[in-house]
């Protein structure tokens, strides 16, 4: 249960309304909004007296939240959160954001030529990872600091904004220092005190699901973030494991529609990570954004063939140039449009 | 291995080659097929001496099939199989082809009216089960022979094809007597004597995945069929057992490109029962033609609420009509075409 | 709700009852059973007037069953089911019983073999599938009606009992006439038409567990089998489908105590499909009896190697030995007895 | 590939082989241990010309490590590594060792009484969480450093060693400080960072399987541990994600004789979390160590219904003394032996 506080309420309000619940046998958790405050009353709230709550000075209104998560859920916000990005872009709205980029920022010359290839098919956001989470510690785990710089370079010469993830304290604070959107990753998705750091760091957040996280994980996941005041969340479906070897991931689409009903975050889709192979990016990148997904993550490589890490699974900048082209048609088909470089023709 | 035989090899030059495997101590699996016969090796065939095999009277060529399937497989068949239905229908072409109708066949009103409606808004085959296989004995298993005859009815009414399921020997022969193309439900997809019995039935068949049935197992599954004789065989995608509990299935849209890249068979996609929830559907329906599916086939009630099965996942009559004018626009930008009814203005 | 008769209540009784329930609103499953008639009132029952049930001639008690299987539940049946067996055998009660044999039924002398050597090491039912569901349709599918003869000659010879597998409604009625136990696949877990001839056929069923098959799912799948009048039923978990390929399937030995909690029917494990690798069946096998399964079902061969199916997952026959010695501890430390063959020196 | 070097062998000796590798096309990854150096050669090593390395001075051998996890496996290490724990305790070795206590530390009084209690029954280790990552950011996270000191209070009473979890690189540095075992917990084993500092923190660590890990990736994330010089550590399976929602997670009880197959690290089983709920508990603890496992951490609480978490999963007392009674039993029935306290009575 939400009580909500009316604008003027003021922190003795608050107060109040905290010792109440206290007083009814529950807990309280006094949740400060940018748009409004409010208390949520944890627990079993079936037989709660709200009447006494409503009666409050400062007390606006109840919401009855049936979710384990609580400011993420549709119930807590009914209109869908735009999240700005540097550079006019924004998530969540009628436009579909397409992020590109290589696996990894792997060298000057790679970086800039993929920023340029990408803008030029008409991406908008660049991907590329400087901190790189390896299954095996012996293998490429990216450039660390030089590739954030690296990527401050791509975005000065290009316009795009840029997307890097982070995989501990001290690299969320570069991130956020050097980049547009934090990334966390599939493996971090519970890193809790990733999390927490994360919801404080002033940038807009990418929360990739786990891959085993159920939707209510990954919205509870999200919750942690929105509860450290970062209210700039962008979730992302990026494949989630199951049996069949044939595929790295299994791209779970249908989390797209179902993210929607449940939550007022935007969410995105990543279909690289998702299958896993090349020739199956194109037709799920296609399917998410007819599935009604608000971004695509894609990765592109001037030359996958020599990537340092997920080659299989990058396309050629041709092929990119080529799906940008087939999901304006299918935006189109269902009412939205792909987001264009602000100066571009549209 | 294949041995692939000339046009007019003899009985004899199949014994030959036959008994030449059997001498390189190998098994030979004879596969006669409408296009060409070719004798299978079976066994690890990395060391045949496959010269003298190419060398014997009536053969043709030696194709190495390196999938654990054969007939069914790309290597096997380079051009896509398009199987052709009775009244003008081809699934596997360029067009996209919508089944639609409820999950049971209930009453002659019922069956009537949804045909109709489903017609009217553009789908070209009416489903609808006679034959339920359900989890518990004592829920409703449907109108058997019954039902049948109804939807016999509702094709003589609207001219529409008919697909529906079957579940054992005797059903498939009343199934392939009524219908037009026989369904063999999840469930049943590693039933092999019901698929043999299919196999020989004279009618096309549907096939759906497994609930938990890697892609080689369908392929699989399918060559027990192609093995029978009947070439006509439509894979279909219809959501697979996951972890998360906020869908009744996850639909993996991944496995229609890498169907079409492993085999030549035609696959379509089932969003209700790959979702399970009705608002679901239509955005799955959507992403499912974006990604390239030969088909869709989706449940649609005159009255969903009052369904005696399925009726969570079932669309409203108007959803369904929505969901065809957005699916043509997609099919359209990826350069297919919904499937129009004989007869009706393109 | 289960509203359950008196042991003399006439048919005109359970006629009354079921007109009750109709005119309740509800539908009416009456259930014969060999030890009480009851009538299953299906639906949301949570408001139903049982008073007026429970007050009618003929009706001794009324039975809240919350779960969707009714006639396998602990709340039908408190007392555990003791299948007998032909030998004196017995599944469900202190005694903990061996299954043992090899994958397939493959000559006379093989089965002969083998049976001799599981028999001297202490198994009491022999196992061998004369009907084999393979997933390639090139494979080898078993000796079939011969296999089932050779298996006669094995009883006859060693005075074991026999279980092996019927895949359709012939191979059913043959294997009732031959074999002691009828083995339904995990495969045919949710083939209906083949359950319902199973629960006519006179003869004790060993259903196995489906790869993705929930408990409820399983149990369910064995109310099949009781509605049709076999209360003979023993369920067998043989491991589930998941996402590491380091094995064959995950052996999920909590279905044992989950089982015995739910239902009052026997559960063995089949460590053997479970693993699908030879050095994890005995440690498998040991876990088995530890967590309470009433049997373990193990795949042994004279020759493994060269075995025709499965080779790679059964045992030596000095392993099993092995085995036996150490699960007869096991049993012991738990308060359970491994059974002995009848004539055998305790 | 691993190039083991000479006790003797210098660091130039080192550089030269590094030196080699490097020409020879390959990448070398210098992997100094305890016992031994070794440089690893990364890629595809099948046609490495060895003798060229074999001939090299401090060069000993030459180890063909096929897996991609190099320093934890049976290659690199054929007998097992005992782990050493404060008083007395050894994980890895004949004794199979108990870790219980309460999911977290609540209160002074909670903790004492569990651990006497615990240890009373005869376990070794004290469980207790300080750090508890949970999923919604609104429920009990924990008394952190004070829980710490709880449980150094409880060691000073009771004797017995104390395992707890870290999650970020302060609560590493505190874990280490207070307690015996460093637990990272399954929603971390893939945070790189977390591991990196366990790694170098001078304890042993208590390395739980993710939620969908494989085998091999469980491996993978020991072998960070072990790369930063940290060779104290045990695995433990916890229960892996999968479809039946009857369980909280399925316990795989077959990674126990997997991971001793493929390395020389131990393995435990916590039955607690592998199931999450209570009556399950006991069957697969028992199933646990029949399987081999060399320890269990079972969750125990003076007074399960009022645990601030997991109290569904959480023996009573004498539950768990009732199956510390049976665990001997089967222990004995392997060969082995429950590991007594010091100073107990055998």
């Amino acid at each position: 249960m939400l009580v909500v506080m009316e604008h003027g309420a003021t922190p003795e309000h608050v107060q109040r309304v905290v010792k109440t619940i206290e007083e009814l046998g529950y807990q309280a958790r006094p949740m400060p909004g940018a748009q409004r405050t409010a208390v949520g009353l944890v627990g079993n709230d079936g037989r709660v007296d709200s009447s006494r709550l409503a009666a409050l000075p400062g007390v606006k209104e109840i919401i009855h939240v049936t979710q384990p998560y609580k400011q993420v859920s549709r119930e807590w916000q009914q209109e869908p959160t735009r999240v700005h990005v540097a550079g006019g872009i924004v998530i969540g709205g009628d436009d579909v954001v397409v992020m590109a980029g290589p696996c990894a920022v792997e060298s000057e010359t790679q970086i800039l030529t993929a920023a340029r290839q990408v803008r030029a098919a008409g991406a908008v956001i660049l991907r590329g990872g400087a901190f790189k989470p390896r299954s095996s510690p012996y293998t490429f785990q990216g450039l660390g600091l030089k590739g954030l710089k690296l990527l401050v370079r791509a975005r000065e010469e290009t316009g795009m904004a840029i997307v890097t993830e982070a995989m501990d304290a001290e690299g969320v604070d570069q991130v956020a220092e050097h980049a547009d959107i934090i990334q966390i990753g599939a493996r971090n998705m519970q890193n809790y005190s990733l999390l927490k750091r994360a919801g404080r760091a002033g940038k807009p957040v990418l929360l990739k699901r786990g891959m085993s996280a159920t939707i209510t994980e990954l919205l509870l996941s999200a919750e942690y973030l929105l509860a450290e005041g970062n209210r700039d969340v962008i979730l992302c479906e990026r494949g989630i494991r199951s049996f069949d070897p044939a595929t790295r991931n299994v791209l779970d689409l249908t989390a797209i529609p179902l993210v929607h009903s449940l939550s007022h975050l935007p969410i995105i889709a990543d279909p690289s990570h998702g299958t896993g192979r090349r020739d199956k990016v194109i037709p799920m990148a296609r399917a998410a954004v007819a599935a009604g997904a608000d971004g695509i993550m894609v990765e592109v490589h001037p030359e996958p063939d020599r990537a340092l890490s997920d080659g299989d699974q990058t396309l050629y900048p041709d092929q990119f140039a080529e799906l940008m082209r087939q999901i304006r048609g299918i935006a189109d088909a269902i009412g939205r449009r792909i987001a264009e470089p602000v100066g571009a023709e549209a």
